[in-house]
This record gives structure tokens, sequence and C-alpha cells, in this order.
């Protein structure tokens, strides 16, 4: 019977419950929690039935290894329970009589974060009821089996439930009351997304590109220059104990709504924010001053878990200093981690143009120099970003699929260091409207360079446009393979063809300023530069070649400057130029050039020609990134035979030190997931000549291919690395071991 | 001559000059400043001609009042020049001999933020030359007029350059070097936005529409409720003295970067999270507590200029409280002073919808009363938020117009409390993916409302849904006029019609998530609520109406529960109900009610009435507010004839205490763009039947229509509120004046 009291609040519908200033708080943290009562007594005035009814838990089950496997979780070095959405899971509950479906009323309750608002329409709150009570909501629930005074019950998490850590709790429901289980921890599970679902965001279709966006904890990381690659070893390491936490307590530090945590969009796109600590206290430090005295070399680490360990274990203080290679394989590990499909990219030649019109204007003065006052634009040897796997179901439904995300502080994107999603093919579609950050990428890849160049009253005349030099490969690692895969195609058509025309259309119809400079005069003749990649140490031969095609002769001065080069594009002291006039009809020339002392991290050169035609004062302009192979890292397995699981396996690294200088402050790290957490070994100096040899004992836990790697970085060499891969095989003679 | 120092640093395109941590910063501050050299040599090592050659500028004469008459701002009261953007403005420059086009060169230049970074291509630092050397990128210059010594400049700042303060160097240029004039306040200007302009962002077709979306500095802001409209005046107060300041001072205090602010579309956005206080030190604190003591109560102000002079005064601490027609109005002045058209908008029964579904999910417990805990969506009685009216040039041509802006701190957008600018076409079509907000606009005035039931077990039912409550009625000021204009086809097609049907499944595609919810049984009988708007003391007559549209005669149980509303749908105690039962063919039934002293802020009294048909156990449910009319504010101006230009006039505000109780702690605001700076009376207590009168003294400083407002509030007696409308006529017996 209805009373008046039961509308006595029907319409409060805003009060401001949670705090004073805004009108709604969310919950943000997965790590606050508040929890149910153990007994919540009814309002009722009549007991029916005698209390002896009554039915008791006497414990849970999450059946943790079974269910594990079942889910594609068992890598992961924890010992709970870890699901993904959309599956069922078992849990098993040890009462003290029998079940029965048709009198009993159990309810399982599943709460992530705090219990202020236990709502289950927001999906922190989730109750699922087996037996006479029966009515779900969110998650499937159902008796799979009784067995005596054990009932099994399957769970299956909704295909856009919120992912974290969530707690569990089972109540007996009579008419009096409902009694429950007290906390307990060993019942906590972990949701994650789940792309072997085709109703989950992240759903990937076939099973080997599971393997490898999601599966596999180590990859190749590319850099060097575009037409001589480099590349190393990166430990994504999403299985290693701890990283999952980590990767929760970055989003809880970020105050991420749990609500939106469903929501693989929000999570890459605040993820990009909360993993560089530019303007939040994120994760990594970006630094690209040189001087890393304070911290670790962006070029010493060998993988992300040692990163996010630190970042946790220190109460998320954040973690200095890394670059753009590194940003990204965190990235990477942290979307793997959460079960979003991911992969490292590198571009080579990437713009960063921080006026969004898709020009890198790079202005010099009147004497021909960089003016750096005025050159805000910058153009990187190569950059990292990430791609993400998912459905968009914010946009039209051809932007599904990769997404770009790069979470290195290049630009903010609306007021915070963040950039991405956006889609990959939208991009190359030149539709640049879409959520987020589609301008910005495709200046990386599409920009102009442009050369100003002031005259001393200070006014300005552009003397060179470049349209091809920026954005010229693209690639990632292969799946299944340690070769590279080129996927400039997914982000450009070809140069010059009439789809490249229409994408480029489409982007100034969606705001990207047009191409409006005039053409300049064709100069008639060409200049290149080639160079062979060599070691430090030995001498480098430059050849400039010259091209006329005019039909006249042509009298050329060249000047040729070399410096040392950051991947950023950042030069350090020029060292070396040349200054030549040559009588051109088509001719080359040569000259050979010596490059030593100019040592810096990642050890490049960089050559620039700038030449003017005489007889037409038209400019040229080429330049040439050449790469320095370092030293080698040596790594050696010292057994006969394959290494086997449970068996102790001795490696060492050995390095010599090839130059007639002293390095210093030396950092010698090994890595390798599923084999070895990241051990550090330092020297303080290594003597011209002098070597080193670093062993650790590891025992591989399981089987398959796995990879160790190293990397030797001090303030005169940086990044010296290597890998090795080898087959951890059964021990044939043991059977209690972890297959 | 080339020589090798010409390319020192050719390859330095990625310097992070500025800061260590990032990549690049960007200026973000207009009142930073550092200045040019006075003398700048050039590096020359044959000097070719006598110094005695050389031109000397005596002074600068920035034009004001002609400039600014031509630029619409002469409404600005400040002594500076101000201008619009692609329209030329004229500087006089006076010399010590006769200016040379053939011979002198003569360069002027203008520099927003800091020298840092003097960087042309960014807009922050423009030259423009006049005489041999000129040559212009960016603005456009030419001499208009060369009279004895003093040479006539025209500008022209171009149509998308960075509106804010410039400040205004002349340099003589020769072939030693470059002769600056000395840093002068007076020859500082403020480029604005320009609706006026084909090729400015904001562009307005019709002077009638500028007239009234830019240069109206009063307005109308409607509240109350849908079927029974109340208004207040609003001084927007754009150009009072330090206002223009105040709006630059909001973008420097929260670090907008000089180069986004020539885009419309970023300062808006920017705007809407700045105007607010939540989440950075923004400009107002909203508070819907109903406790304002430790500031002004949000019913209190009268107006912009008070709010924005606050906060500017106390070096931008943030100013308190407001709620959401404050937040609104000072949006408005913020966008019609820097030149973007807006206005101020009214949504009768506005969603706030926390999930982005598109419900509103309304829970109730097992005993029907509202549960708070699960009850995070709201509706508002009403809302506010602004229209700015401008190009996208980032998205689809159809989606330029009106735009909505809505700075009310309701959710987080992208990580701060802000929302817009999107689209009102695209909201209109279910365009729901391109930025921003477009989706929880899109809910603000289409959500259904859904009420859902607890059992006893926690198990959730629906039991009824309402698709016609929300957004009503969505109205604006009507241009040059004091009625309202019915906007809501603006935002939706018809109700029911076709076109809606498509734009909601088009919004469906676009992410929202589909309705659901099974079609709820008919129950053939309808109830309806009717009340008449009366002054607070009065006797309310409320009559319930039961329709019985089924072929039986039905029982029907309702309860009538009475409460005091605020407007956002938040109530305080219940203070009535009536548990009636009726057999109903189609009858109808009426009861009295009275309802002192349940006074609240807004004076808004809520009915609900829930029912239950006994037949057939179906629900039924409506609910009306019913607005109170205040005790009346008497504004009256003490003279005969017209109020005059120039002579004092005094004006007299009374009120008198109709009640038995005593008002406590009185403020009284008289407020008046043009006439008065706003002026507040206070009054410890009034009692009852006593009146007050508040005289004030002054003196119009324009011609033409004006606004006088005054505003009574107490915390038992919110928004007293009246305005009075008069003509300023010339005074035939002055000259002096200003017209």
């Amino acid at each position: 019977m209805l009373t008046p009291r039961h509308f006595e609040h029907i319409m409060s519908l805003g009060q401001p419950w949670e705090h004073q200033h805004g009108r709604i708080s969310l919950d943000n943290s997965n790590s606050h929690e508040s929890n149910l009562l153990e007994y919540e007594a009814f309002d009722v005035l009549s007991p029916r039935g005698p209390l002896d009814e009554g039915l008791s838990v006497l414990s849970v089950d999450m059946r943790v290894a079974e269910n594990r496997k079942d889910h594609y979780t068992d890598n992961f070095k924890s010992s709970s329970l870890i699901v993904r959405r959309n599956k069922e899971f078992t849990i098993s509950i040890k009462l003290d009589r029998a079940f029965s479906a048709e009198q009993d009323d159990v309810q399982l309750e599943f709460l992530i974060g705090e219990l202020l608002s236990p709502n289950d329409n927001k999906g922190t709150y989730i109750t699922v009821s087996i037996g006479k009570g029966k009515h779900n909501r969110h998650w499937k629930g159902r008796v799979v089996e009784i067995q005596g005074n054990e009932v099994t019950v399957g769970i299956t998490p909704n295909a856009s439930c919120i992912i974290g850590r969530f707690r569990t709790f089972v109540a007996i429901v009579t008419d009096f009351g409902r009694q429950r289980t007290q906390r307990n921890q060993d019942t906590d599970f972990y949701v994650l997304f789940n792309p072997w679902d085709p109703a989950d965001q992240v759903y990937m279709d076939k099973e080997e590109d599971r393997q490898e966006y999601v599966m596999n904890d180590v990859g190749i990381i590319y850099n060097g220059e575009y037409n001589n690659i480099s590349s190393r070893s990166w430990n994504f390491g999403q299985f290693e104990e701890g990283v999952l936490d980590a990767c929760l307590m970055v989003m809880d530090a970020g105050k991420v709504p749990l609500l939106f945590r469903g929501n693989a969009t929000e999570v890459v796109r605040q993820g990009s924010a909360l993993l560089n600590a530019q303007d939040d206290k994120g994760v990594m430090v970006g630094n690209w001053s040189g001087d890393y005295s304070s911290g670790t070399a962006p070029t010493a680490w060998t993988g992300s878990p040692e990163i996010l360990l630190k970042y946790a274990s220190e109460g998320c203080e954040p973690v200095s200093f890394v670059q753009c290679w590194v940003f990204a394989g965190v990235m990477n590990t942290f979307t793997r981690c959460l079960g979003i499909p991911a992969r490292v990219i590198t571009n080579f030649f990437s713009a960063h143009d921080n006026t969004g019109n898709v020009k890198t204007d790079i202005v010099l003065d009147k004497d021909g120099k960089i003016d750096r006052s005025r050159t805000k634009d910058s153009v990187w040897n190569y950059h990292c970003w990430n791609e993400v796997y998912m459905k968009r179901p914010d946009l039209p439904e051809n932007f599904s699929g990769w997404q770009v995300v790069d979470c290195t502080p290049q630009e903010t994107s609306d007021g915070l260091y963040r950039c991405g999603p956006t889609s990959v093919n939208a991009i190359k579609e030149g539709e640049l409207s879409y959520p987020f950050d589609a301008k910005f990428v495709f200046a990386e890849i599409n920009s102009d360079l442009i050369y100003h160049k002031a005259d001393k009253l200070g006014n300005m005349k552009i003397i060179y446009v470049d349209t091809a030099y920026v954005g010229k490969l693209i690639l990632t690692k292969k799946k299944d393979s340690s070769r590279y895969e080129d996927i400039t195609s997914n982000y450009k058509y070809p140069e010059g063809s009439l789809k490249e025309r229409e994408a480029m259309q489409m982007a100034e119809r969606r705001g990207v300023s047009s191409r409006d400079y005039l053409p300049l005069a064709e100069a008639g003749v060409t200049i290149e530069l080639q160079a062979d990649t060599i070691k430090m140490g030995e001498n480098l031969k430059l050849t400039l070649n010259i091209k006329n095609q005019t039909s006249q002769t042509c009298i050329i001065s060249a000047i040729i400057t070399g410096c040392v080069a950051y991947y950023t594009g950042v030069t350090s002291t020029t060292f070396k130029f040349e200054n030549k006039s040559a009588t051109v009809e088509a001719s080359t020339s040569e000259s050979d050039t010596s490059y030593m002392p100019y040592l810096v991290e990642q050890s490049n050169l960089l050559f620039v020609v700038y030449g003017q035609v005489e007889e037409s004062e038209t400019s040229l302009s080429t330049m040439r990134v050449v790469n320095l192979h370092p030293p080698e890292l040596t790594i050696k397995v010292n057994m006969t035979g394959s290494p086997m699981v449970g068996k102790e396996l001795m490696v060492s690294v050995e390095f010599l030190n090839p130059y007639n200088f002293i390095l210093q402050k030396v950092n010698l790290r090994i890595d390798g997931p599923g084999l070895i957490l990241t051990k550090l070994k330092y020297y303080s100096q290594i003597l011209p000549g002098a070597s080193v040899k670093y062993k650790v004992l590891l025992i591989p836990r399981f089987l398959g291919k796995k990879v160790l790697m190293a990397c030797l970085d001090c303030p005169l060499l940086r990044q010296v690395t290597n890998q090795l891969e080898f087959e951890v095989v059964k021990d044939e003679n043991r059977n209690d071991l972890k297959e």
C-alpha cells in the first residue's frame, strides 16, 4: 500500500550530493574503497518464518587457474583472477547445505571504487542473483553446477563494463535481510578489455593479430634514418608482476572517472595525457636537453616494467628521463596490459608543426643561419607514436580500426599535453574534423618544409619549399617476425596521385590552410649527398652529386656543413664545412671528411648542402643524416643445448671500449620478459681498450621464444644495444612445471 | 657573398628554446611584455653614406576618436585605440622633415606578448614598412597622406590575426641600423574580432543582428517555468571601463596561448573553461547549496561588469557565488566584448545526463522515494547557456553559424569543466561526432526521463518513461525587442516528425545508445495538474484533472506532494501532501492548498502527482512547477521630461515588505550600462510593513535607449527585480558633448 512518505523526495532530481562546488562528482579511483555492510536488515514488520532456514557461505573460490586459461590471462604474473569482458568465468561457492534454486536467493555483488554511490546503473556496483530472486540487468549469471554443498556460478561481465579491479561479495537474501561475506582480497578480480569478443569495442578478428598486438610482450622499435633504419628491442612486459596494478594506478592518479574506464577511446586518450608528466603528475618526464645527470638517460632504458614499477613504488612520482620511443614503449605496455591491441609506430622525418597549418616554417636570417627565435616548428629525424585498434562508436563507421595515439608531450590538445586517438583512415582521407587531434597528426606526416629567408630589413621571402621531406616512411614491427612492415600507405595515398590530391583538398575543406605559396623558379640543377654508414672511428666518405639538367653550363657555389644531430633535429656544434664552387655540365665531384670526436647520443651526423646557381641566382638545399654504427655489445648464453623451463641458465654480456678515451658512468642493463626482471650494472669507468663482462643467472619460467636484451649507456656513448632470441624448451626430466 | 658561418645552425630545427620539459612553449600572456631595442645596429663593414641623412620620429598619433568611430568601438569607455580585424585604421607620424617614399624607409612594428620570440610568422610580431623598404606579409600598410612633416599611414590587421592589446613602435631604417621610438602606452591599441567583415571568422551578415548580438550591452535572461516564463534584465556591460582588460586577463590567467587567440573557436572553448572556477582558478564559483553567506548570493547580481572587475581587481581571485544565468550573462559579456556575436539561451527542463546515454535515470527506492545514491542525473527547471556565431573552418560547412557554449560546470569535457562550442545545426541533425560536446548538449534537450523502481532485492524495473518532458522550450531575447523568441525549432525537428526520427537515428549511429527499453503498458488514464501563478501570501488554487480514456470505470489512487524547489530540480522539505482516491469516468476533482511560509530563492513550488489505476496496476506520474510572484520593486525617475545627456538625473528604488516577518541582510543593487556603475545598498533589516527608498544621482553619458535595473535580495526573499527603460535625449542647450 502506498503511503505519502514514499514520495518525500520524488523530485530531488539534482541534488549535488558529493561536493559543494560542481554539480556532480564521479568516482575516479579504483583504489579507494568502502564496502558493504555485513548484515543489512529489511524493514519488515512481521517476520514470516523462523531464522533457522538461513543458509551460510563457507568459502568462495575464484577458480583462478582454470578461468585465466580460458581468458588468455595466464601469462600475467599474479595470483589473482583476471578475466576479460563478455566471457563467462566461474566461481564456486561452498555453502553449509545444498543450494536450492527454488527456495534460496543468493546474490553475488561486485564492487569497484568507493561505495558512496553503489549505482548499478553506472556499472560500479553489479548484482547477480541466482535462485528464486533472479533478476540481472548488467552481468549475466547462471548456475553451472551443483555438487553437494557447492554451487558453481557462471558470471559474464557485459561487453562494455568498466575495466579494473573488482571486489566480490556473496549475499544470502532472506525475507528479513541480506547476510554478506566479509571483504576478502583473495576474491578480488580484474576485468580487462576483450579483443577476442566481437561485442567488445577492441575486438580483433584474427588470432595472429591478437597474439602480436595484445599478447606479445617484447617488440622492436625502429629509429635511425629512413634510408638507414636502426632498431632496438623493447621489453613491453605487460604481464610482469605489478604492471597491471601500476596501469590502474596511473588512471587513479590521473582521476580518470571509473565510469569512463569501460570506454577504450577514453582510456587511451587519458592515458596519452597521463603517461607524460607535462602539466600533470604523470608517469614520465621528457628531456631532450642532453643533460640527464639527475635521472636515467632516455637511451639507457630497456623496457617499460622498470619505469612503471618505479612510478608505482615511489608513490606516483614521475620517472626521469625519457624520449619518444620510451613514451611509445610504455604506452604500448599500458594498452596491451589492459587488453587494447596496440603497436609502436616510427615516422621518419616527423614534423612538429605548432601552428596547425601543415607548413613547417624554417626561418633563415640574413646570413643564411637558422633564426632560432623565428623558427618554432621542427622536424624530428624520427618520431615514435602508437596505434591502438578499436571501434569508434562516436564516429562514422569507416573510422574504426587503427587509431594514432601519442603520449610524447609535443603540443597541448584541448588544454593538456596529449594526442589522439585519431583514426588512421581519417588521416589518409584528409577527414580532419573528427576528434581527436587529426590535424596535428596529419601535419606530422604531410607538412611541407618551407625555407624563409629574411633580408636586412626583416622582410621575409620563401626561398625553398620541400614537399617530400616530411613523413618519408612509416614503420612498425611485422607481426610474428622480427622485420619491419612499411605502413606508409595506411597513412597516405601515393605522392602525386589523384587520391592524394583529393585527400589534401578534403583536408583544406576541414580547416588546413591551403598551400598558397607561389611556385618557385626551377633551378634545373639538383644536388644530392651520398654517404655510407660507418662505425665510429672509421673515416667517412661523403659524395656530393650535382646534376645539371639545363641546356647551359652552370657555375654552382655550394657549402657543405656537418654537425652532430639529435634525433629531434636539434644540432650541436658545427664541426665541418666545405666551400665549393663547381662548373657543371653533368659532372660529379667527391670529397672526403673526417669526423671524430664529435660524439653525441645516438651518434648521428647531419650534413647540409646549401647552394646557389650563379647564373640564375636560384637556391638549392638538401640534407642527409649519417648514422654511426656503435661498437658491439655481445650477449652469450653459456650452455650447450637449449635453455629449459625451471633450469638455471647463465648469460653474459660483454663489451670492449674501442676508443682512445675513457667511458665514464656506464650503465649496463639486462632485461627479458618471462626470463628476468631488469638488472642494472654500474661501471664508474671503462678504460680505453678495456673490456667488461657481466654475468647473470636466470631461470626461464615459460616455454617458447624468449628475448634477452641488453643496453650499455654512458654520457659519451649512448644506446649500445643488442638482443638475443632463443627458444625455451621443456625439461624432459621434470613434470611439475607450468607449460 | 655567402660564407660558411651562414649555415652554422641551418639544421637546428627543433631546439626547445624556452624551457626544458616540453618541446615548445607558447607565449600565453598578453600582459607579459619585453620590448625592442631602441637602437639596433646592422653588421655593415663599410658605411656608404653620411649619418646626417637620418630621419627622426617626433610623435605618433593613433587618431583614437576617428578610428574608433570607423571601427564601431566608440562605445568602449577607454582612452585607447580599439580596432577590428581586416579594417584599415590610420596612424599619423610626425617627423623632423618631410617623408620621401623613394628615399626613406619607415617600419611600423606591432608587438603582443613577450619578445622572447618575435615571430612574425606566428602573428605576435608584425612589421609594416612604408617607403623604399616596403614588403609586408601579414598586415597591409600604405601611405594615406603626406602633409608637411607628417605622414599618415593606413594599417589593416589581417582577418585572422591575434586579438588583444598590441604595442606600437616606429623604426627608421637606414643602411647602418634601425632607430626605434620608445615604448609608449599611449600608442598601445586593441584589436578585436570583426563581425562586420566577411573575411572574419565571426562575420554576421545583417546590421540589425550585429547591433543586437555584439553592440547591445543590456539583455534579458529568461527563467521560471516553461508555461509561466519569468525574466530579468542583465547588464552585459561589455563597453564599461576595464571590462575589455578583464576579459584579456581571464585568458592570460588561463594561459591561453596568444597563437590561439585569433581563433574564435578556441577563444570561446577556453573561455567556457575559464569563466568557471571549477578545476582552475577561473572567474566564478558556482554554488547551488542555498548557503551563500561567504559571498554574494547568485540571485543578487545585476550584471557582468561588477563580477569581471572584481575578479580583475583582486588579482584573479574567483568571485563567489553564481548559478547558470550568471555564468551565461558573463560569458555573453566576454564574447561580445571581444567582438564575437553571442546571445543567452534558456532551455526549459534541461537534462543533466552524466553518462552521455541520452537517458535521464530517476531511481525510486522500494518505498517510491527518490534513491539519491542511485540517481545521478538531474533535470533543471531551466538552464541557461550561450550561443556564439561563427564559421567553423574545422567542420563541414553546414555546421557554421550559431554554436552552443556553456561555462556552467556540469561535466568535464576532455578533462576540464567546459562545454562547446558545438554547432546548433549539428545538434538538430543528430550529427554528434564533431567537436565539441555535441552529445552532452543533445542529451540536455533530448533525454528521456526514465523512472526506475527497486524492489526489496535491489532489482530494478522501469515503471515510467517520459519522452516529452526534457527540452520543452528554448528561448532567447528577440533582437531589437524586449520579448522572447522561441528557437526550439533551431534545435529540434517537430516531435513525432520523420525528420525527428532521422535525427535520432543519426544520433544513434554516432554513439548515442538507442532507446532500448520496452514499451510500457498504456494506462488509458491521464492526469494533469493546473495551477495559477500567484503572489506570495495569496492562496493557491491547485486543480487535479483526471481523464479516463478507457471504456471502463477506473478507481485511481493518487498522491499529491508539494515542496519548495530550486531551479536545479533540487527540493527542500516536503510541506504538503494529499492522498486521494477517485472513481472516474471522465471527471474532475479540485483541491485547495495553503503554502506559506516555505520560502526559498526563486520561490518555486513543485507539485508531483503519483497515481495508480487500481484495476490495471499501471502507474501515472506528472509534475508541475508553480512560480510565486515576488513583491514589487519600484524604480522611478524623478524628473519631468526626458533625461538628457550630461544632465543630472535623480532615480529612486522603493520596496515595501509585505510580509509579517522581518527581512534581514538585504542587498539592493542598481545598475545600468552607460548610466551608472553597479551601486550596492545594504539594509540590515526591513521590518514587516516597512518600506525603503534608495535614491541615486546619475549623469547619462550617451544618447539613446537606456535601461536601469534593480535587484533586491536577502536570504528569505530572493531575486526581486525590476527594470526601467527610457530614452536619453540631447540637451539642446549644450553642444560640447559626445553624441
